[in-house]
């Protein structure tokens, strides 16, 4: 039986990646450069990610607000004095006006902006001097606030969900009186992170931070979640960053204390973006397309009719609603379950590839014969095919209806197994050398199979050193991703780059 | 005893807007020429006001998604060829990169974008571009949309929530096989803005169809939902459009019909926005700042401990928390409580008029003698001043919690009627003359008082005639709001305008 993609994740990783994104009606392009149209279901997808964080946004004290999309260009030109290695690709506003001149329509020469208005990258400028007007006394702090928007950077190699012009994410930004609060608060995001990535979406993370040469510019530390993807390299899924008082002097953000003197407030900023999306895609999608984690899925359970002779159509459809009508009062993962019966007209089988390219958890086919013995055939998108058949499941309609919700915790649980199995296979902590390491990375490169991260000691090298570790990552085209949170003892053991004795383990690999 | 304002409705009702959404931390000026800072307050009663339509468009069959923010001008152009009056105030951009040149961050010239891009004013021309590709089939029909996202307008004079360059909107924008049904969706979707906006936002409307000159440019039939505000102006809360196939027929929207034949789709679109935040402020705000309906309230009930004496403080922060821990057991309209203890540091006075004027259901204070006797005093934002003092209730302390909910209840029909109540006695159906008419909208301009709008039967003039009638309305500085669904009956009355038969009655009236 043929796969349902036209390509393997064996073959072209990348090229399955884009088949799943367009098989599964995830997103398009637009025809408006590296701008994409995300479709109904993979902003179904994107909407449930965006429910799991907020909510615990929420839960640990913080509020969304929104700022403008525009920022004035002496905004931006003030936050590049201060911020080394400050990106400049940003879409820039020129004008406000159209105007038909010879029969053309085009920027009206007469309406063109006394300042250039910059669509924003982020909202971190426009936020930080509002902090600067809201923040008089530490009555005031800790301020947490966070924004769900759009943002806008250049991008000269777009690809859907991954690296786009404009995408979809959320800022948190919070003050702080102290460094630990501060440092705490970080910590407190990363975490709200990891858990929402690894429990909501089944997409197993390391939690680390970053190396020095890594870090958000002007920020003290940098932390990330890393997620492995099939082939092996690392997608950086969401950052915290401590910023120290390197913002707040800079923007003027000060409080007076409850001592009564002035001091900087320590900030923090953390966010998620779209690119989870393509993440999950990555992290889940089999040669038959996307597998959905239910928790995330617009879809739960979809039934198809197998409507064959017109005679039989309303009694099975009659059979299919009244399942739907009991699955609904049922719930799965504290919220009623989400079940379609797919009655549009078409055949059965184009309904049911469509359902199992776009991942949905249990798609179940009901015939004559289900009818007429009061079962349900069903499939779980978490198993693989045996002797490359879909393995359909029959089961009682009663015992289905009863076990329904216990599957997709199941299937929940399945691929975040499946996923964590894979990184944790992949991750080699045996390289002693880096002769070790570049055959590793470079045998990979030529074999067939993908390989993932190496887990090495190192010296947190500077200055001059740090120059050659970075060309010899270089050439191996992998990088630093981050210093793990969870540390092995390391004691007496060597930097595998310098020699010199190990500060920590770090994680190195490709990346997206 | 002072209002909480610096200023009244009655002195000068723009000023007192200005007032409320400034000291409720509803929004403020970010700088940028016409976009707004939603502060999280003001955030907060749109992400609820979002939920209730989200909810509603979902369970009425529609899928979100989201297309790109720019749009090449060529589309522009295109659609530009098609509408009649299509307004041309827009931010155009035109580089894709900053450069420092000569020490001054600039647009580079070298990075010129070859089309340039224009900042949606609405998707319409994107998304009618993907419905040509999406749409093949009658079975691909009805497509059923919508799209939550910023979208700009340049504004020559902006007011905050009311009129500003960027605001936050949904769009909804469907295909379907036939007009009937393109039609029926149509008034669906004016009845959810209807009914949310009645039910949930506890602001009356009048739902009605625009006359053929206030059409949406392109649209067959253009409905909405008006609102009057406390200065007896009209708001437009909403709209629906039934666009024919004259959008179809512009981007080529064609689908093999079960017969085999081509034809083309039947569209709608239909929109509420972040003006309804402003109409939220002028439907229930007083002297005092904003009154919330508990529905879209952040938070619906507070509590202000009174801490005069240190040592006091523990008993009565305890005593708080405990109240709000039962009520964050009971549920309100479907959902938990949404209550807060408000421990910040600050005095109680400043903290009591800052959950007043932001328009929270219910504030509690509590005090020493509230936890000495077991009660909480509590104070309905619902209910005006008597004899200009807060009118305080104080009920046992289980009383109040077995109530709380019943109260919000109540808060919630008190702020709906009173608002009813208002735009009902100031609808007036009695004018029988033109001279009447001019009469009522002029005293108005003078007097001290507010007029409302006039219900008077209307002809449906054309050409020549029209411009006469539009001429008078424009004197009085007036517009035909709508012509309501509801209509009483009309046989043997006459135009007021024209004296011919009467087709309809039509509401008029200023507007925002």
């Amino acid at each position: 039986m043929q796969n349902a993609l036209p390509v393997t994740r064996a073959e072209n990783f990348a090229d399955w990646y884009q088949a799943v994104v367009s098989e599964a009606d995830l997103a398009e392009e637009s025809g408006v450069r590296g701008c994409m149209i995300i479709r109904p279901w993979g902003y179904g997808i994107w909407q449930r990610m965006q429910e799991l964080f907020d909510r615990r946004f929420r839960d640990t004290g913080h509020e969304n607000c929104y700022f403008p999309l525009f920022i004035p260009l002496s905004f931006i030109a003030k936050e590049a004095e201060h911020v080394e290695g400050f990106a400049k690709e940003m879409a820039v506003v020129t004008h406000h006006r159209l105007k038909t001149i010879d029969g053309v329509l085009q920027p009206d020469p007469e309406a063109r902006l006394e300042e250039p208005l910059i669509v924003r990258p982020t909202s971190e400028t426009l936020i930080g001097a509002a902090f600067q007007r809201w923040i008089r006394s530490y009555r005031d702090l800790p301020l947490l606030l966070n924004q769900w928007a759009n943002v806008v950077r250049w991008e000269m190699r777009p690809r859907l969900f991954l690296r786009t012009a404009e995408f979809l994410w959320q800022e948190g930004h919070t003050a702080h009186a102290t460094a630990d609060e501060a440092l705490e608060e970080t910590l407190r995001m990363l975490e709200v992170y990891r858990s929402v990535t690894e429990d909501g979406l089944a997409m197993p993370v390391v939690t680390g931070e970053k190396p020095a040469h890594e870090r958000f510019p002007g920020a003290e530390s940098t932390f990330s979640i890393e997620a492995m993807m099939q082939d092996g390299k690392a997608l950086q899924a969401g950052t915290a960053h401590y910023l120290g008082t390197h913002f707040s002097q800079a923007q003027n953000i000060r409080f007076q204390t409850e001592r009564g003197d002035l001091a900087y407030a320590h900030t923090t900023s953390w966010g998620v973006s779209t690119r989870l999306v393509g993440g999950v895609v990555m992290t889940h999608g089999d040669d038959d397309g996307l597998r959905l984690p239910p928790i995330i899925a617009p879809r739960q359970i979809v039934l198809v009719p197998i409507l064959r002779d017109r005679p039989e159509d309303p009694s099975i459809i009659e059979y299919c609603e009244g399942i739907v009508a009991e699955l609904r009062q049922g719930s799965g993962f504290g919220e009623p379950l989400r079940v379609l019966a797919d009655v549009k007209p078409g055949r059965p089988v184009d309904k049911r590839w469509n359902w199992i390219k776009r991942g949905v958890p249990i798609v179940c086919e009901i015939g004559a014969r289900d009818v007429a013995s009061g079962s349900v055939s069903f499939l779980r998108r978490d198993r693989g095919r045996r002797d490359g058949k879909l393995g359909f499941e029959t089961l009682p309609r009663p015992e289905f209806i009863g076990k329904a919700a216990g599957i997709l915790a199941e299937v929940q649980a399945g691929l975040a197994a499946q996923a964590r199995e894979r990184m944790q296979a992949n991750i080699r902590a045996d390289l002693a050398t880096f002769a070790e390491v570049e055959a590793y990375f470079k045998d990979s490169a030529e074999a067939e199979s993908f390989c993932g991260w190496a887990e090495v000691p190192w010296c947190r090298p500077e200055g001059a050193q740090l120059r050659v570790v970075e060309e010899q990552l270089k050439r191996l085209k992998v990088s630093v991703r981050v210093a793990p949170l969870a540390q092995p003892a390391i004691a007496g053991r060597r930097c595998l780059f310098t020699g010199a004795p190990a500060q920590e383990v770090v994680l190195i690999g490709r990346a997206y």
